[in-house]
């Protein structure tokens, strides 16, 4: 009974999972520009302007992702070494250290002008930046890490070490189901995570849930699209990422951000800079006056439709067609063409993102026989809800200024058909 | 700026909406037998034996409906008199008076022996007890109250009132979806049920909900489902529930409340008072050790399946077929034929009880347009989830002792098909 | 990467601190008559009176405690083997199964008829009772636990082994500290145990805590007196109490339970059993009538004073003082002796059971130093909250029948002194 | 039972009151930069490198404090018209509208450089800004607002006004307690403010508590110590706030914020803004870049005192006494002057800011007599626990870099004295 040296340097108290402790490893790593920069990247920019509350970052996302990912790497039922277990632990930790200021709002400003999405630029920071040479230094093979974070595992037998970081059951989306419920109020769902954790099982290689946590995992698949619609398609929050979309767009050539050449340059910019860049442009700055005093644009008219097939949805997703019925509502509303906006987002469903690896849109589920012996199963047979949320949502809105609003909804309905408009509840 | 006397006598604190004001109404109401003796009378008898913390009882449940509906009374767009929302209240206070020991789990035995559900016992003893004495000297008509508290409302232009209390999204579900996720902590769903309150509104005399409050309609579906499959249908929770009801059927020529002959003698019956009957009577008594020292029947044979029409169900539900495929299931494991008991608990999904006042399976929703006006829309339409929820979903176990299970999961196997079985998370 | 499998036989959900895993060991004493006995005496009785919802049992708090006790043993920075760590969580397991109905309510009856304790009651069902040889057929010692799970603790050097069972900051106390809270929602404070848990050390072979936990400490210290104040010595709890207390020294001679011969007859009788008893028994029957239609004794008089020597208190505690003031007070207010009833209940507010070998009166505290040296402190001197708090506050009142409630207040107030009575927030 | 027009223009979620109902007027005044631009200034600047997830701002604390103002106007047995309540709420939502970038953190500066405290700056703009016309446009006085949204009230029978916002148990106080523990996951308490809230009255025309909620009072007034202790007064965010106080100190000739000419110039500054000013600015630039890898001020020594008397303290809070201070222990340890910083934040424990008007360090507190009668009683005598918390709690760190620690924490002891430093739990 003499006294142990804990293998962990100390706690960091999460509001969700209460004390999640951290190796001396991981507190190193935490304690870099390219994770603490995190704690300036808002998790869902532009949400805050519907739920007031909803200021959390990607940096505690990043911890909780880390702590979700050690209980689920603890509880597999295979033998893990501690170094395996510990890289499982890193790569969550480190899979969203390439996004943009105001997270995904700045996708496609990152896939137009650096031609890398975040989990690119993920990869590249973790194996090319100063945060490099401190996972060296603790013993880690940034490359591999590089890859572990955004879910790709050499060995086939090891996939299901990506799959725990990416997929989609993955523990980025089970923190930031539980994340962004607790930090809105959106309460659409308190997903019980752990029982899907502790299901967890490998099948064939890959990370594979009991069938007996179906409901759970109907229950996070709900809870997923549910958060879409009240929070990161809400139409107030789709017309503030609008606003700072275009506020980007005017300032675009005076944004350093945007024209990089290594990834500690990128590592400079964050929600703050970003922000305060915009507000002093010329251009962008009125955009941010109305964004500093909630002057948003309205949604004149809105539609949602769920198509299994991609057509309709990629009629409305191409630019020209946009533009043209832009055009169109704004010459029957006689409003000038650039008040007029089309919005499309549109999400899969159950987005698999590692779909060509496992099978198509499917989540690996197992039964087990009395004797043990773990039985694929098709979860899209077993579960009626789960097929049915394999579709396509797309919501159509066409936004403009408050003073255009009834002219332009007029014009709206004329062009793209009758659809009712209800009061939104929320603020 | 006098002091003004508050129309409320006092407070009640509840772990999940805080502080419940009550009128002095309320609390004479409340401080009857009738109701205090909900005291005694757990919400999900069985339940307690997978969740340990599941011992809430069906007092603070109509405390909890009450107050609901005093939030829906007040909210409704419609003008109401105090003395209409009082009733309203009432109501959803007296809904569950009727409730026999073990709630739901003694419904088959009141169908059988007094020719009533709980709900016709509810009217019975608000309407003929020394309850109704109390509700008359507080100035409310028992009559009414007793056709209020089980959904009943005499004219057309109010029926929501009847609404509030019982349909598909009444106080009385809303409560206890959250209610029971709270005490079990299964964590199925936390529904935000206030904003499906704030979005209600009246639609041609019936209560509607917004199509802005859709996702949070859906969530609650889900969640019932959900609590259907991990509390109300778990393995072991049938397991005890079966066990319950052959102890009933057992003593059931010694026990007097099967024999009452007014509501005054029925509310001396509560769970304390049946559980020491069955406990001393010689034919029960060993089914009660068993269950004090949780050896339970156990399921060694499972199978889910969803039908849209009543065919298969009815098969499994009709009590020779089952004792037919009881005795094949004996013969062919060599044990004997009352060791075996087949299971079959089914569930509409989407059980709206006042179907015939309302139209064919659906919850009245509407959308608004611009100018205010409410346009009735189809759920079913709108809400795939909705619609694929509209179904029956069934399970078939069969149970015997702990020590037949191989065999009959083999004979059962044999009998009714391959199924896999897979173990079961919680205890 | 072999499939290992897990020294868990499973998980039991808990409301409060989710998934609790179960070994084999655990899950079959769990399953013994001696601690399922325990899901019928519920934690608070007579608290449901005044909060709905605190329903409560010993079964899920001995779950808790254990719970808590593995996490204690687990943290602890010494080395302690598997089955000592097993041993602490089978006396966390088994600290209540000593429990008459109705917990602590039942106590002086247990004191006067069987001359024991509820934790001498605990030791000898461990000892000696059909649980007895479940202990020993899962290979441990019932002599053993049987001292441990009441704090006792053979070797010096592993004090702490009892002291985590029971001492003034045991798992017991944090388990329904926290508990009572969750189901009451009473809201006096959430402490965070796990902070003080996490913060433990040995100090000289007894358990200690990091003076860095102080705050946590006084947290736990209030919250504990906060809990009496709010519940357990809540006018109308002690109300219902008292009712009870009179009810069964009316039916005190057919009480079987005050006169059984071993543990296995005690186990008979829970709370189920004795309030049947007790609404059937001549005597008794009144009180339990006006109990379930929530006819309490009304308070008529209340002073509060707190006192650091026990004169005060040893007033009022001596039943022969009590029953001469019962019987002034009477007089003065011409109503019968025996609608008088002085309650007196009082409460050491650091009660650190385990004094006589720790030392007087503290809870051992320690500092490190920048070299890892532990210093003992004294708790008393450094926090102003426990020093404050080391005191015994003594409630005095007089309960008496609602119609004698004012000329008792009056007659009351001449012979005990003039007091403040304001009205109760809470039902 | 035509439909009638809600008063309230819309909700808005908050994660901890569920939904807030907002009116047109103040929908109008939350819509304009003073009170959006508190979106970008955090509440408890530093304490993020604490606790993670303490990233909310002053915005939905504001909304929160406005929400309870609403409850306690509601409740309180006065008549109040709906334009006085309206006030009330307005107040409180515009309490903190002079904050400062960093909230606290910043204080020093405002009173050096604009000698004007954050109240002193909410006075100002409510009554003199871009904010100023749009209340006179809602048709209330800004003049009137502004004295009231930091406690001061004119007309005597209505003090409880401005104490409602200002004072010891006001809104605000409510409001974080609750709000920073739901952040920080801190739980030192979750204080139920709504009991505090129900038992409210007047009492001479100040807001009084009923005694029966001192419990609750105690709480309030413990979980703000504890708040001071694990939050504000934590090491590292002390140090944190030192780090950002000397950066604003290296960088004071060019932040504009502090040559302000009128409070819409001081609207133009926010966290952003400065913090991006900073980390370009030359002096500054270093230690933001310390602080964006978390390479923190080390506390070398601590010592922890309670006075009284102001002596002790004002020796410490005395710049002279601790520069010399800091140059002894700096020759002595061998260190540059200037690496050594003494930090000594202090607490009055029971801060009642508006003693002048009520009387010495006391809230109003009151026990009603059985015919109703409201005894002032005096709180210090009532409560030990109130009584010890008196005190002003002194904390004396030394802090210095962490290759200096172990040499700075011996000349600090040598210095100082002994005192033992324990390691921290928390990251």
């Amino acid at each position: 009974m003499d006294a142990i040296k804990s293998p962990y340097w100390g706690f960091v108290k999460d509001p969700i999972y209460g004390y999640i402790r951290l190796t001396e490893v991981e507190k190193n790593i935490i304690d870099t520009l390219a994770v603490q920069r995190l704690r300036r990247i808002r998790q869902l920019a532009g949400a805050e302007y519907v739920y007031p509350a909803a200021n959390h970052t990607r940096f505690e996302h990043v911890l909780g992702a880390m702590y979700l990912a050690g209980v689920v790497a603890e509880n597999l039922p295979v033998d893990l070494s501690s170094e395996e277990k510990q890289k499982i632990r890193l790569a969550a930790l480190l899979h969203d250290v390439g996004h943009a200021p105001f997270s995904h709002l700045f996708e496609p400003m990152l896939l137009r002008f650096l031609h890398r999405n975040h989990e690119d630029m993920s990869s590249w920071i973790i194996a090319d930046s100063s945060l490099t040479d401190v996972i060296r230094a603790q013993g880690y093979d940034p490359k591999e890490l590089s890859n572990l974070a955004v879910g790709k595992q050499a060995t086939a037998d090891k996939r299901f070490f990506g799959q725990i970081i990416s997929s989609s059951f993955d523990v980025d989306k089970m923190d930031f189901v539980v994340r962004d419920s607790y930090h809105t109020g959106a309460g659409y769902g308190s997903v019980d995570v752990f029982r899907l954790i502790y299901t967890m099982d490998i099948l064939d290689g890959n990370l594979a849930v009991d069938i007996t946590a179906l409901p759970t995992l109907e229950s996070l698949i709900l809870a997923r699209l549910e958060s879409f619609r009240a929070i990161y398609f809400h139409r107030a929050c789709r017309a503030v990422q609008m606003m700072l979309l275009r506020a980007l767009d005017f300032a675009k050539d005076d944004l350093e951000i945007l024209r990089i050449n290594n990834p500690d340059q990128y590592l400079e910019w964050d929600d703050y800079s970003v922000w305060s860049k915009l507000i002093q442009h010329p251009q962008s700055r009125e955009i941010l006056r109305d964004l500093s005093q909630r002057r948003l644009l309205k949604c004149a008219y809105e539609k949602t439709f769920f198509v299994k097939d991609d057509q309709v949805s990629n009629v409305f997703t191409t630019e020209n067609v946009r533009t043209e019925l832009e055009e169109e509502i704004a010459r029957k509303a006689k409003v000038p063409a650039d008040e007029i906006r089309i919005d499309v987002p549109s999400l899969p469903s159950v987005p698999y993102h590692n779909a060509l690896r496992i099978g198509p849109i499917d989540i690996p589920i197992f039964s087990k026989t009395r004797s043990g012996a773990k039985i694929p199963q098709k979860i899209t047979e077993l579960s009626k809800v789960v097929d049915v949320l394999q579709v396509f949502m797309n919501i159509l809105r066409v936004y403009t200024r408050e003073d255009y609003r009834e002219q332009v909804g007029d014009a709206a309905t004329e062009v793209l058909g009758e659809s009712p408009l209800s009061n939104v509840l929320s603020y």
